[in-house]
């Protein structure tokens, strides 16, 4: 029963598979290759549009290099007061922005709202020169908190930071959950909703370390090459991000890893709330349920080897916060997830699992 | 043909199994599994002493990381001129540092000679403020003219530097390549020879991607962990990188590979220099050949599709260095390189490839 | 009547002819001179305990280098939300500490208080690997809302830090403002409360450009020469820094200067306070009165040429905040700041001056 | 006899009378008063050009900041390899500019000679990623060896690096000097030569601290005023900057007391060059006089008291430099240089002062 993380789950065998048949050939060092070249192809079709398309191995590296791309090192670079790249990333975007400011804004569930925003960007006037500029702004797609943006909301979003020069970012390490979530199209979900930047994560999603970094806004691409040589980004056998992310992309094969995730999320979400004395604290809209429950139902996990986190939050509304004898946890599937997983976690939650 | 690379190689199988293998389970992210756990213990089994161990997927990343641990941002970091770290990082080092200043010392093939640092240290007096300070020192094993520094030349250059204060690094990226070559140990080329931390790399000599940042001196480990995780080098999947290293280290694979790669290094380098007009412009002693030879052989090379690069370099003694009509080429050999590709190579360069 | 800054004075008479003597003569350069001896033996004096003084000409300059040595790339410095090191400084603290995280923290007041700090610190658990690593803590003395901390705040604060590993810093900008206002010894309001290194203000409070950065725990200042140095705040003639620091400190001038400026801003904030339709935001415990006035004696001032900021603030409880029709004012009063400008702008504010 | 350095001297009259004036009257903050407006306009006056000026208080701020402003993180910046910005510093380029590398050049004399600056770019070519990307070439004007470049040198140079890319910096902390020596026009000697940005020194030749970032492609100043900021050297009372600056550009001054200090280095140069056993190592075409003298020489000016730098220099040609029983002063003047200063060290030279 492990719920502790997505990262916690193997290679999809699509994408090992075609790791191991780029390995039977030699190709050009450091991205040069025609694995990544199809990738890169693969993900203009994705989009609809002409991008530029950058390949890593980590999330935090693909975040901190796009931000770095964003924002000078004066500026900042708005976010969610609990995103990843504010407090799980160990100040990365800090370093490689060379010095940026990353500004949390507060809001229910996981996501930034338009006032808020509106309210933040007025604290950092363009042209106070004691100010921070206005720089990027940074939207988690899914969120934190398990919830995703709709399109209205991004584009609202991203107007309002073009509005006042402000950069935008979608950090989408489970880009694939949100999407097929959604029912929009990776266009939709992005550059037509005015994202001028992706990280587009498929580790998450079934591969072995594969992100890419998408611009939209290819002139912000510019000088991406050195931000990610220098960053000791560019994998010298480049091909096996080439490989993973080109089998990622085949036959719909990210979409139907990311559906099986999010399946598996719902299933559980809507047994654990049907349980007495349990609640979803939001919406299970991607791969990860957030839910309240009884201390003795966190014992009762712990005790059967059950594995995920206790969750401490600021975007929990206040009548929905754990209260005395409660606790609210984090449990996330992945493409790996079995039924019986679910089954067993739920029935150990007090009851058997409801049907449907 | 390809001796553009040891980056152009693939995967060896028994590392690629290992990958796989280790797909099958779940496993705590971010380097907490039981894989990571055993590589760290490998290594230190191959380095006869207790070792703090940190996995990164580059090279650059591997040396950029290193090198903060070992330098402060307003000290300087003492280099061969033609070094890696110096000439093929794009600022790595200057950027993870914080801004230290590497300092190239020129010298005969690829390598630091005494006189020459001691020469380099004395401007940069301990105490005087206006000075970057001495900070690191590091040599690459094997170095970039694919020579190799003998045990002696180690230790008397890391006593230079200790005596100076200075911590000292080896850039091992062909480190397996120089030790076979050597003779000695692990230790005795480490360690034992003053070496505080080492970059060990996998990548070039069979793996997929991965490298060790080895710290010998484990108080320059400490704070490590977070150097790491704000450069992004921390893999969410970090087994992977605990089983390529694993694999790379069980029964002699690591030597094996390398010791393939070295035979077809010296075998093509002995038959090039026995062909009228060609000469080593360096000793052979990794799996790197550095040749001059007739502009024709080139063009020839080319005409057949060999992959190579035309070299230029500033450690080359006059009357060995490329006269009108010759041409410096790299040539480098893996673990994959054929006993076929270095006899049609040898062909080309004129005459039937002598024997022995 | 210009209450826009402090910054808007001159240099006090004393310390322009310290500047003139001490051109007299030739003087070592970069702080290696007499008068900055002095100065560093009268801040030692002054603080009742050995120290190490760091002379800079300015501010920022000062905080920045301060937290520089205080906090790690990867740590988080905490303060309060509206501090200047977080709002004015245009990231400056950011980019010398090369790329700490700025927590800003909300207080009523322009105060951090004990139990948000303890809630904040509680975000960064130490030793947690992806979250930035609890650092340093920066008060202002007096803050950007011109209170001041009381003794036992200072203490209970810099315990809390303390006790979480966090090095505490003051930002006194305004030090002899809330020293005298406070009645402290220099000593009880810094080190004897906890606090580990202070930017000591003297320009505000009448000198050309001369900041001190002294530090009580002097292991931290181990490096700062050469944090000073590279940050290009060594000045070359660095007895002119000396010279106007040793004059500071010369016969309670510094204190006289402070009294000075906020006898006039009690003045200053008794009158308005009077006056109907006005009243203060916070408590004038400094050299700058925070009030709420009617529109319309904003226009009057403006009109008469008065030169001040309209404010704004997340640090005023609703119940003072500005209504409809009301305006956040900040006057700033200094050592040159008249009666006669007092009585002028109260006049303006629509009623004769109220005696007393 | 002080003769260690140009800094040691104090403040020239008029501009010491100049800070006192300027210091009577309210001014705004941060640069924003008009002191500091009409230094920059008599600045473009003297340069003969729209120019944008930034004022700082020290020259290590002027020339890092500069350099931020023309070179990107992971470019690299060509300087002479004894240049200042390379070794008397400590690395504040690198710091300020975010980890660019600092490439020195050797060269006679202390000047960058067209040949190998040639070479050295083309080791950086332009979009090959693994290289620091070619950024900025930084000349010292006076050298470090007392040496000025001729108007050709500059335009050649300025030439060579701006058909590759690179933008053209030069140090000017004696630019007074340099300018007066070389008989050209301020404009002549920067941009109608091919300079894009200069650090305009006043402090060594008689402000108290007041250095200008003067900006001939307005276009690289575009952020410059964050980039100072950030980095601390917003002087708070600007107006302080302004009126030296001001002062230092009126009825000639800077030009009268460059002068001065030139035909002191000029009388002790000759008058050295003339003693037996005394030789010059360059010739005096500034401010220094850089001599080879007898060992004995150096004890009898200890002796009595002389202050100077014994020096060591990598660009001095092997027939001229010292051998054993001589030694490698620099003797620095400065406008405050006196007649009797130069006779008695030269008297303890061994002989009378030759007349002429």
């Amino acid at each position: 029963m492990d719920f502790a993380s997505d990262n916690g789950a193997g290679v999809a065998p699509e994408i090992l598979e075609a790791i191991a048949q780029s390995s039977r050939l030699r190709a050009p060092a450091y991205g040069a290759d025609d694995f990544s070249a199809r990738a890169a192809k693969r993900l203009a079709d994705v989009f609809e549009t002409e991008v530029d398309v950058f390949l890593v191995a980590t999330g935090t590296g693909a975040n901190a290099l796009a931000l770095s791309a964003l924002a000078r090192p004066w500026e900042a670079v708005f976010c969610h007061d609990e995103a990843h790249v504010h407090d799980d990333e160990c100040g990365a975007p800090e370093f490689f922005t060379g010095g940026a400011k990353l500004v949390g804004i507060a809001g229910e569930g996981g996501k930034v709202a338009a006032d808020p925003l509106r309210e933040t960007l007025a604290r950092f006037p363009r042209g106070l020169v004691k100010s921070s500029q206005p720089g990027a702004l940074s939207l988690s797609q899914a969120s934190e908190a398990g919830t995703i943006y709709r399109r209205d909301e991004i584009a609202e979003l991203c107007a309002i930071a073009h509005a006042a020069g402000v950069r935008t970012h979608m950090d989408g390490a489970r880009f694939a959950n949100a999407l097929v979530s959604s029912g929009l199209s990776p266009a939709e979900m992005t550059w037509r909703a005015g994202i001028d930047a992706l990280s587009f994560g498929a580790t998450k999603n079934g591969a072995l370390a594969c992100e890419a970094v998408v611009f939209f806004d290819r002139a912000l691409a510019q000088d991406f090459a050195y931000l990610r040589k220098r960053g000791g980004h560019t994998l010298s056998k480049g091909r096996f991000l080439g490989a993973q992310m080109e089998a990622y992309l085949t036959d719909g094969l990210w979409l139907r890893l990311a559906e099986r995730a999010n399946a598996s999320a719902r299933t559980l979400a809507t047994a654990l709330a049907a349980r007495p004395g349990a609640r979803l604290a939001w919406p299970t809209e991607a791969n990860e349920v957030f839910a309240v429950v009884p201390d003795a139902t966190v014992a009762a996990w712990r005790t059967a080897g059950a594995k995920f986190y206790e969750w401490s939050t600021r975007s929990l509304a206040a009548d929905r916060a754990p209260r005395a004898g409660e606790t609210l946890v984090r449990l996330v599937t992945s493409f790996e997830t079995t039924a019986e997983e679910i089954e067993r976690l739920v029935a150990l939650a007090g009851l058997p699992l409801s049907k449907g």
